[in-house]
């Protein structure tokens, strides 16, 4: 029988794992409700105790490790680091934490290094050496591989594009504090951020103008666009534009060969991909142009997060 | 005796190049006037037969070959493209030219990437695995050292940090076609204009309103700023903003533990140095927080570019 790895993809309101083969098939995948677990201690005990319980059922196969993506994962320390959207406040020592319970590697490293990982392994980054993935929920995340390796840094945490100026340190204010970063104006919520913008400015009609802020989401917006509303067009063609500026400047830092986009957002297919690379090919470098091709992730709808915290023990062992 | 390399630099106007030995030291330095060359494979040719004769001097020493640092120098394909400072347009297969006159390995990459390798060889970078590097003379390069390897991407394009977007699309003209890059605003070229801002915008006295554009240099703005002038040390101080902003955009991409500032601005010492860690701590996320030092160049006064080139030769060998 064959290897298999354990992937788990924390979340903060639901983590999921799942049974991941050395080849990327994914044998069996369960959801962990991360929310009724204040105490990080109590959270990983219990996920430990299921996981053990889903591995008897894959008896016949070898089982290699554990490999997390979580928000703000440090690969170097094994923790995770002050996540905004975790309940589990400041330093936790994660690995060491399920270590108590498996005698196997735990591998950890943030949601979007995971997912960069298994575009590498198992997706359309496989004979790739420098590529960017960008995942676009909630927030904005990447993951930047360059000479066939994950870029970490010095400290464990390069890659942290969201919180690229893309107006400096002025507009709209961020989760870290600061303002005018990506995230808040290229992901779920900042799509959104920018429908009421153009709610406020504009007078167009528009089916948007009877769902109040707290509600909308970014599926309101795609589901309006998809029916033809002016202003839900408008939304992602600016939300292209703020993307294509920033993809353009990591092309002169990195100068990737692909630049991958995963995530809630990135569902809205054509509707982000195109103004995308519209604004792109407007903004890039000239030395840069026609070099880089902007492209979903494969791994969007096939348990990407699972695959690619699994493919952390695969990668490990290569 | 020890192994030496023919270290070369290559400027628009004039060009440099040096003998070095594998420890770094510089024991002969020569110019070569790149102008007087409108056609490259003359110049490559007087340059190989100059070099040859300097080489005669050094007959008890093991030649190990030739690195070339130059503008718009593709390590991968050993061209020089489309260099807008230099007098050769197109594509200038240096390295095949240098090749019919010398039988040793002759390596080629852009100046900033080869500064980068001379403090990461011979610098303060000795013993760092990710640092950057930042070239401030007429405009801004960068060398972006990542897992102790330059990054140069998959184009060997990689680090033209100077064409990141400081204002998206808009702002000031740019050598590249655009709007709103770095090295209009952060160089040698960018603080005469925001010095020329600051002469249209304020009311302050100054001796320089009474130096035209033309004549202009970052010189006299430093020596002024030296004497007090409050418009010139103003244009310091907005020169350090617009770096730090894009110095904190730069430790989210690659997250370095140091950047060093090299060229003809840095020159300018504490006056640049000093606004540029103010607001780089200013504007920096907070996860990265007292974790990057920003520094001179170890080699700055010191054949730095000669040395960085001929470093390409010993990298090469390791």
């Amino acid at each position: 029988m064959s290897d298999i790895a354990i992937g788990i993809d924390i979340g903060g309101t639901n983590s999921r794992f799942g049974v991941v083969t050395s080849s990327g098939e994914v044998l069996k995948e369960a959801r962990f409700p991360t929310k009724e677990y204040p105490k990080v201690e109590e959270f990983v005990e219990a996920l430990s105790s299921k996981i053990k319980s889903v591995l008897k059922e894959f008896e016949g196969y070898t089982f290699k490790g554990i490999g997390v993506g979580a928000p703000n994962g440090n690969y170097f320390t094994g923790t995770i680091e002050n996540a905004p959207n975790l309940i589990w406040e400041g330093f936790v020592p994660f690995v060491d934490l399920f270590k108590k319970f498996f005698d196997t590697p735990v591998i950890l490293t943030n949601d979007a290094n995971a997912a960069a990982i298994g575009e590498m392994m198992f997706g359309g980054a496989k004979k790739m050496k420098n590529f960017i993935l960008i995942t676009l929920g909630t927030g904005l995340g990447s993951g930047i591989v360059v000479n066939g390796d994950l870029l970490y840094g010095h400290d464990g945490f390069a890659g942290e594009m969201g919180h690229l100026f893309l107006y400096n340190g002025t507009g709209r204010k961020c989760g870290c504090g600061r303002r005018g970063c990506l995230e808040t104006y290229a992901s779920a919520q900042g799509i959104k951020r920018t429908m009421f913008e153009l709610l406020t400015n504009e007078t167009e009609e528009s089916e948007l103008r009877d769902i109040p802020y707290s509600q909308m989401t970014s599926e309101h917006i795609y589901e309006a666009a998809k029916k033809g509303d002016t202003l839900a067009k408008k939304a992602f063609d600016i939300t292209g534009e703020y993307l294509g500026i920033k993809l353009a400047d990591a092309v002169a830092f990195t100068s990737p060969e692909t630049i991958f986009l995963y995530g809630g957002l990135a569902k809205a297919g054509d509707m982000i991909l195109n103004p995308t690379r519209k604004y792109f090919d407007k903004y890039v470098l000239n030395v840069f142009r026609g070099k880089t091709s902007i492209l979903y992730s494969d791994l969007r709808e096939k348990h990407g997060a699972i695959l690619g915290a699994a493919a952390l023990v695969w990668k490990q062992r290569k």
